[in-house]
């Protein structure tokens, strides 16, 4: 874990938390995790849920691979499809992570860990998206990066790459 | 798994898929599941993200405990907070629950399946609030049952019941 990653992230939060987080007060604050917490569970999550808002203005979520780079969290999608639509009509997302969890039988409760952020997604172009492409290769794929070039090639027009900036960063937990 | 329950349930789907389902078409098809599968993945699932939509209408979801139902979806919250606000203003909804999955590394891809409804959620009250918290108990405490009384009843004022009707269902999968 590169904490002076984080340290620098949560110290860019700090600036643009502002509005968005009086908007959603954690009721349990004994459950509230850090900042360098919250984002460490973005960091070492497989995969994530990006919330969007539909045209007719309903919930939508769909899970995602994703990565946590350059103080973002990045997914890519096909060229089409109802994500698109969905972000075109409204880019303010949301997206949650869910790390451990361990259901407590005998205290109607449950262990878990989980961060959520809300942020604009914006399409990235270019080479900002080739090297958001291959942090997902170093992530998920980290023993086959020079196989990569070809498939990311082959695939680079085929995809999309959006990145959600990090405007709110919450985390939940529940230990014991 | 209670097939004669999921199929019920298909058959009751059928006749309210109109309209939505068009909205969202599903580009591979061949990774598509029936709705019985998708049924199972929801039936079976720890915990699935709720997604709302904000009173600017972003997106935002959550993680939650729930059972899978009376041919519907369930989920208990406290008597307030952001959720119930922006059910207040919006009360369509998805809900995701993602099943097994396993990073492909060499495939640059990942196993996965996953379920997702859309609906409409409202709060239920008196006997069947009482019979989804026993559902719950049911589910995540089995073990426990008499115990459970007593902290239902305790319960009971503090918290909020809400389910989720089932008006689109579908589901993914990669196996291979």
């Amino acid at each position: 874990m590169d904490y002076s990653f984080f340290s620098l992230l949560v110290q860019d939060l700090d600036i643009n938390l502002k509005g968005i987080q009086m908007q959603i007060p954690l009721r349990r604050l004994d459950r509230k995790l850090t900042d360098t917490e919250s984002l460490s569970i973005l960091s070492k999550g497989e995969y994530g849920i990006l919330s969007m808002s539909t045209i007719e203005n309903g919930g939508y979520g769909v899970p995602l691979n994703y990565v946590l780079w350059n103080s973002a969290i990045y997914f890519h999608c096909a060229i089409d499809g109802a994500k698109l639509k969905f972000i075109k009509k409204n880019n303010q997302v949301s997206f949650c992570v869910v790390g451990g969890t361990e259901i407590l039988p005998s205290k109607f409760g449950t262990k878990y860990e989980s961060a959520m952020i809300f942020g604009v997604a914006t399409e990235v172009e270019a080479q900002e998206k080739q090297k958001a492409l291959i942090q997902f290769v170093k992530k998920y794929s980290p023993e086959f990066i020079e196989e990569s070039i070809p498939y990311i090639n082959h695939f680079f027009k085929k995809t999309r790459v959006f990145k959600i900036s990090i405007e709110y960063l919450s985390g939940k937990s529940r230990k014991t």
